[in-house]
């Protein structure tokens, strides 16, 4: 199986990590990071910069394209070469996936008209532009299309994609292989669990520019 | 609040990306990736090159050190630059800290005889010739050493560390803005839970070369 994950500037880390790590650790499976070029791309910070080892020519028809979100997901929507490979590498996946607002890409892509999807919560109105059904669900699973809610989600979209792609014991092995037995600290993840103030303060932070 | 994060070959991508992403939203706070010498380092795949962008006579002095584990750990324990370095930095340090194998470095580096710390379950056991005490507890603070499990444990940690740097809020709203709220679509990520023959298959996974 072999996954593509492309890289634009100020994609988040963690969107590209967590899937990367969880998808990397299954036998047989390859993650190939790709972007127009090959070479470093910075993060939404600026400071983690990750390359993209081929470019989307090299990578025409992947099984499996994972689309990270990020801060610059917003000045990607009008990118042709990005645009145009998630379309075009979408009629040959298995699956066709994004975390956070990566999913926007998919609709911009002209890939979610009427389908139910969801994407980081400060931003999942956004997806009725595209003709989409905007769902506050952990992990949308539609057809071949596949969308996780905000940066964390992508590790539970992952695990989720290996037990169908090869079965539960090896998705099992690779939760215990991460140790991913979660225990946050605070009860704060969602806008369902969020005590009063904190959204917005949330939203402060994930408009601040490095 | 300045954070160094150093790299060495096989690192583990979610144990950077995960306490990165947290750590690098709080306001006034910096991540540096470091290494012996700038330029990308791969991960344990060797299919994530992650650019060190300073290197450690570069960041002599940071507030808070992560290091991060990996496959990579074993053959680094007797790197005398890595392992200098993070003796020479805990001397400034607010907090020492470290994912998964990552503490076996801070073993190596004198910092855990006699304290109680945690890593990776696959490997906990080892601490115990750094003179430490094993314990199997997802984030683990003694003084300002703080170590955290395996992998997936460094967003834990990380969200922890926040809270006790700055605020609970701002914590809170870290936690919101990267929709932590994890819903792990099995429950397998420790050994506690992991159905039998799990533990089996999950180090066959971990201790497969690319």
């Amino acid at each position: 199986m072999h996954v593509a994950i492309p890289l634009y500037p100020r994609f988040t880390a963690l969107d590209v990590a967590g899937p990367y790590t969880v998808l990397s650790m299954v036998p047989g499976c390859t993650v190939t990071l790709v972007a127009a070029d090959r070479g470093p791309v910075a993060d939404d910070f600026g400071t983690f910069l990750l390359a993209a080892t081929a470019s989307y020519e090299e990578v025409p028809a992947p099984d499996v394209i994972m689309v990270p979100g990020g801060t610059g997901t917003l000045d990607v929507l009008s990118d042709e070469a990005l645009v145009n490979w998630i379309r075009q590498a979408h009629e040959h996946t298995r699956w066709t996936t994004s975390v956070c607002t990566g999913s926007l890409l998919l609709g911009a892509a002209g890939l979610l008209e009427g389908l139910p999807a969801t994407s980081h919560w400060a931003l999942l109105d956004l997806l009725k532009q595209y003709g989409a059904e905007p769902v506050s669900t952990r992990v949308v699973h539609t057809g071949k299309i596949v969308t996780a809610a905000g940066v964390s989600a992508g590790i539970d979209m992952a695990l989720t994609l290996v037990g169908k792609a090869v079965d539960e014991e090896t998705a099992q092995s690779v939760q215990l292989a991460i140790e991913y037995d979660p225990e946050p600290p605070f009860t704060a993840g969602s806008l369902q669990t969020a005590p009063e103030g904190i959204p917005d303060r949330a939203l402060h932070l994930l408009t601040q520019t490095p």
